[in-house]
Order: structure tokens, then C-alpha cells, then sequence
């Protein structure tokens, strides 16, 4: 299998995040992807190629062009405001949450607020530099996907799913399984499905395609009546407008392991099957794994090759876009289980 | 003149509040009102009453039951979950931002990103009780204002312009100033003002009333294109529906010191005077002091007691709701001379 991955991403450095009221350490670190790489080249699992350039045009049919230029732009005006040039970890502190206006302030710590919407997703002077170089890794993924058909692991970071048309949270900027979405529509497939097996709702991938019938939304996460990011993906969600019945969250409960998982997987993938894509976008957060430091499920090391050969069944030509997955350790050898039981499977 | 206070604010103590991406030592503190009153009381200002029960029926004609049933419940929810007890100071860090849905989710994270609109106003074991107590020194001033038309004092703490109807934040849980107001209708006036002076824009009064008549907003506070709390305060805001023409705001430049905020007011005051109301709440913040920690207009000390004299010209009924004002050695002095000079004045 393919791999597209940039070093890039490693500009992206925060030692901080905002949970629970308090500074923690940072969990979406650079060791994240780079322990991935390493089981992939350990592995063999094929060639490992850098992206092409970023297409600005396909970031921006997905995010609104002042919310990207507001993230391109971001460390300049944390410095030309005078702010601490040696900071790693910057956050907003007010939301325009109903009642309030959606307007975009000159005073930076507004302008945060503007376009985020949580306080747990560290800016940092390289941010805008992995962002971009995350979503041209999920672009290009997209891209080889066209020209081949073999599936493709397009290891993104920082992730990309919580990340909405003009707003960032959740450890995520730019929605890589969007823009490899967006991407693959461009380039000719009239229906693309989007399968999200992180931990966490993606409720950016689900609002940014909501009202569309082309992008088919299917996720299984935590509840999130109980879980971040607690404001999307129940079950009553099922897409607006033109895109009523094009959107699916199965929520599961805390502790859920392999037999329900696996059940929900086929519920989700029958989904899929109706829906008739032309090929498959599959949101690969690893968050479900029983020793996440920030998750509730209860998923094996055994259950990850199991996942991959699942999803393989359904011969859809597929892009796996990495999200989350917190435990670094077991990282590596989680996200290539699921990538050989997929080459293995089907 | 009379003051209302009650001791109970104290019980209300955060330790350090979130600000500019770190936890900083907290300005809204107990020695803010404690200061006050010591002033209010070497000055021999007027008798100092106790508070009134809180008619909780009144709160809820400003705030929804919801929300108010959220903040009395919160520390015991916060213990169920097995948090820290020895906690002083909760944030929220996830918040209901347009694309999202404002449910209440069964998770405490969840639930206070529900109900607020800041990472920077912590929650702790007796923010409920001083929020309960700073409301009820805000309806029993308005009450005897009612009883005897002389101006009251409303030592509040907490502040409150900042909560809305149905979200806390700036510091603020229940809005005094709108509960006074409401006291002030129901009680049989027909048209109440509010004047906010605070340096920020009391974004909660004015959404709370934006959409009626009765009771008109007026408010004069830093520019929230640069200030907190950029969402809401802008000049183009004059009410909604049949409130349309009964909101009001002067956003003013940082640095505007007593020349050109006096003649704010006095445009102020003659839209209060246009109004005709039978009664002036006057959101009283003291950060428009020079030496503010958190602000950034230009007030001296001698201005205090010019500002009471300018609002006395209009020969209202006047009750004064404390707001904010952070430079808690020249609290008492400033807030004071207000005061004074309100009595002097006219």
C-alpha cells in the first residue's frame, strides 16, 4: 500500500492543551505520525512518497478563504500584536456562541474566538506550516487514489475531522478527509463515501458536507452525550436539505469493545454498500484502543487487523486519512494492523 | 444613600482564571466588594442592608430554568463525577459555535461548555451561592428603590452584564442589572433604562432585552472590535423586533480619557432622557480606570465623582448594580466618588 507523509507536520509542536480547566501535556504530538512511519517503513508496506504541492483551490472548496487566510496568517499577527514570540501554545478565550455575532474582531484573542470553537487546540508559530502540509498529504493520497485505484494511507497530521468549514477544535485545522473528498468529486467520481472510525464525532467532516447527496457521512464514535465533542453526531443527525439521508452517526457507549464495534462496523458499512461509492475516504483515528490516555473504548491490538479485513470486504477503492490515536506506544502497530488486515482482507 | 450587600459573594473565590492562552491569578475576587464596602462605610454613605430571599421567580423571568437549575447544581454534579473536590476554579473548553447543536449533553464538560460562552469565568463549590446572593442584593435595591425612590446601591458580587439569558461568562453567572430591571417592571414602572459604564460591553443585558421595549439599554465600553467581548457591542446594534431602537451602544477607543467620555455620556444620558424612564439601573464597572489591570481607557480618580454628578442631572430614580473594576486598591475611593458625587450633584 502507498503511503503519503510529510516531515512538515512536526512543525506543528505544542507541550500544552486546555482539558478539564487545567495546562496538560500535549496528546497530538509529532511521535504520533512519526511512530507510524516507523511501523510502515519497518513493515515494508510499500512506497513512502511526499506530497505534491498544496492546491489552495480544493483547501478553499471545503474551509471559507478568510478562515484559511486567517490560519496562514496567524503567527505574523501573534507577532506584530507583540505577543510572546517564544510561545508554543496559544488559545482562544471567548466563542460567539448564540445571541452572540459572528463577526470577525481586529484584536487577535477575538479573532481566535472567531474561528474555533473549543479551548483545547494549542497555535503554535508552525501550525499553519503542518496543517497545509497535512491537508497536501491527504490531496495528493486523493490524487494517486484516481490515477491507480490501489488503496492509499495518506498519514496526515495534525488530523483533520473536528475541523468545520470555518472554524478549528479538536487538535484539527484543515479537514483532511474533506479535502480528499472534495478532491476525488473534482477529479471525476460522482459519489464519494466517507466512513469515520475515530473515537471522537467528526463533526466538521458531517457539517461541511451535510446538505450534499454526492458525500455520503457514515460514523461510528463515542456518544457524545458523554463525549467531546459533545454538540454533533447523535443519532437524530441525518443530513439537511439535499442532503437528508446522507449523513449516519451510530454513537456507541463507553467501554464498547470488538463484538459491538464490529457489529456497528457492518451496520456502517452496509450504509456504505446502498449508498454505491466510487470509492471510500476511511477516517482511521485510533482512538478506539482500549490504553488510549483520552478514550473509553476497549478495542484490542487483535481487533485492529480484524477492522482492516471489515472494511476491505467492500471493494471500494480507498484512501485512509489518519486522525487520532493518542496511546504513541502502540500506535505504529495498531494503525499497520488495520492497513495489512485490510490488504489481507475482502 | 442606602447599600445592599451581602457577605455571601465571598464564597464565589476563584484562584486564577484562564487569559491571552494561560491560567493567570484571577482579578474577580472577594476583596473587590470587601473594598468597597469599607469605603462605603468609613464614609458613612448610608445604612448597609442585608439582602432580601431571592425571589427566584424574578431570576427566571431573565434567565431560562434551565440554566439557572444548571448553576445551582453544578459543584454537586461536579462531585457525583468523582472530580476533584478541592477544585476552585472549572472552565468548559468545548462551546455550541454556529454548525454545532446547543443540546445539553449528559457530560459535565459538555454541560458547561452548553451553558457558557468563555474559557475565562470559573466555576467553583460557592459560585452558586454568591451568584444567588449578588442577585438577590440586586432585587432587594430595586425593591426599596421602589419603596422610596432614593438612590440605592447594589454592591454586587459577582458581576453580572455579561450572563445571558442562558450562558455565563466575563466573570458573570446571573445578570444583576436585568434582574433589577425586571424587579423594576414587575414592581409596576412602566419604562426602565439601563446605563452600562462598565469598560466592557454588558453583552448579557443587551441580548437579555434586545427584542423589548420597556426597558431600554444604553452603553458606553470599549470598541469590541479590539476588547472583549468582541461578539456584541458594536454601534450598529439598536434593537431587535419591537426592541428595535431601544439598544443603544458607544463604543469608544482604547486611551479615551474624561473629555471625550464624558461627552459620551452626555449622548447617552439624552438618549436615556428621550426615553423617559421612570427608573435608571446603572451597570456601575470602575475599569474604565487608568490603572485597570485588564483594562485600557484613562479615567483619574477625580473623574469618578464628575461621572456621578453628569448621571444625576437627569433626576431618575437611580439604582446603582456594581459591576466590574479590577484595581482593587482604588476600588473603594473610585466607586465612592461616583457615588458622592451622584448625591452632590444634579
Amino acid at each position: 500500500m502507498l503511503t503519503i507523509y510529510s516531515a512538515e507536520h512536526a512543525r506543528h509542536d505544542p507541550k500544552v492543551e486546555m482539558a478539564d480547566g487545567a495546562l496538560v501535556p500535549a496528546v497530538e504530538i509529532p511521535a504520533r505520525a512519526e511512530m507510524v512511519l516507523r511501523f510502515v517503513r519497518d513493515a515494508d508496506l510499500g512506497p513512502i512518497e511526499a506530497p505534491d504541492p498544496l492546491d489552495r483551490a480544493l483547501v478553499e472548496a471545503v474551509h471559507t478563504p478568510d478562515y484559511v487566510a486567517f490560519l496562514e496568517g496567524f503567527w505574523q499577527r501573534w507577532l506584530d500584536a507583540g505577543r510572546d514570540p517564544h510561545a508554543h501554545d496559544t488559545f482562544p478565550f471567548v466563542w460567539p456562541t448564540r445571541g452572540l455575532r459572528r463577526i470577525a474582531p481586529r484584536h487577535l484573542d477575538g479573532l481566535m474566538g472567531r474561528y474555533s470553537f473549543d479551548a483545547g487546540t494549542p497555535m503554535g508559530p508552525g501550525t499553519w506550516a503542518a496543517a497545509a502540509s497535512s491537508a497536501a498529504v491527504a490531496q495528493t493520497g486523493a490524487r494517486r487514489l484516481l490515477a491507480h485505484g490501489d488503496p492509499v494511507f495518506a498519514l496526515c497530521r495534525p488530523p483533520g475531522h473536528h475541523a468545520m468549514a470555518d472554524a478549528y477544535g479538536g487538535y484539527c485545522f484543515l479537514n483532511n478527509a474533506a479535502i480528499a473528498a472534495e478532491t476525488l468529486r473534482q477529479g471525476g467520481l460522482e459519489r464519494v463515501a466517507i466512513l469515520d472510525v475515530d473515537y471522537h464525532h467528526g463533526n466538521g467532516t458531517q457539517a461541511i458536507f451535510e446538505a450534499r447527496s454526492d458525500v455520503l457521512f457514515v460514523s461510528i464514535h463515542a456518544d457524545p452525550m458523554d463525549e467531546y465533542p459533545y454538540f454533533l453526531g447523535h443519532a437524530d443527525e441525518t443530513g439537511s436539505g439535499p442532503g437528508a439521508g446522507y449523513t449516519r452517526n451510530l454513537p456507541l457507549a463507553f467501554g464498547t469493545a470488538w463484538p459491538a464495534y464490529s457489529r456497528a462496523l457492518d451496520d456502517a458499512l452496509g450504509t456504505v454498500a446502498d449508498f454505491a461509492p466510487d470509492a471510500l475516504v476511511l477516517s482511521l483515528g485510533m482512538d478506539t484502543f482500549h490504553a488510549d490516555p483520552i478514550s473509553k473504548f476497549a478495542l484490542e491490538e487483535a481487533d485492529f487487523p480484524r477492522l482492516g479485513a471489515q472494511l476491505a470486504a467492500g471493494k471500494w477503492p480507498t484512501l485512509f486519512v489518519f486522525e487520532g490515536g493518542y496511546a504513541v506506544d502502540a500506535l505504529g502497530r495498531n494503525t499497520l494492523g488495520v492497513l495489512q488486515g485490510f490488504e489481507g482482507g475482502g
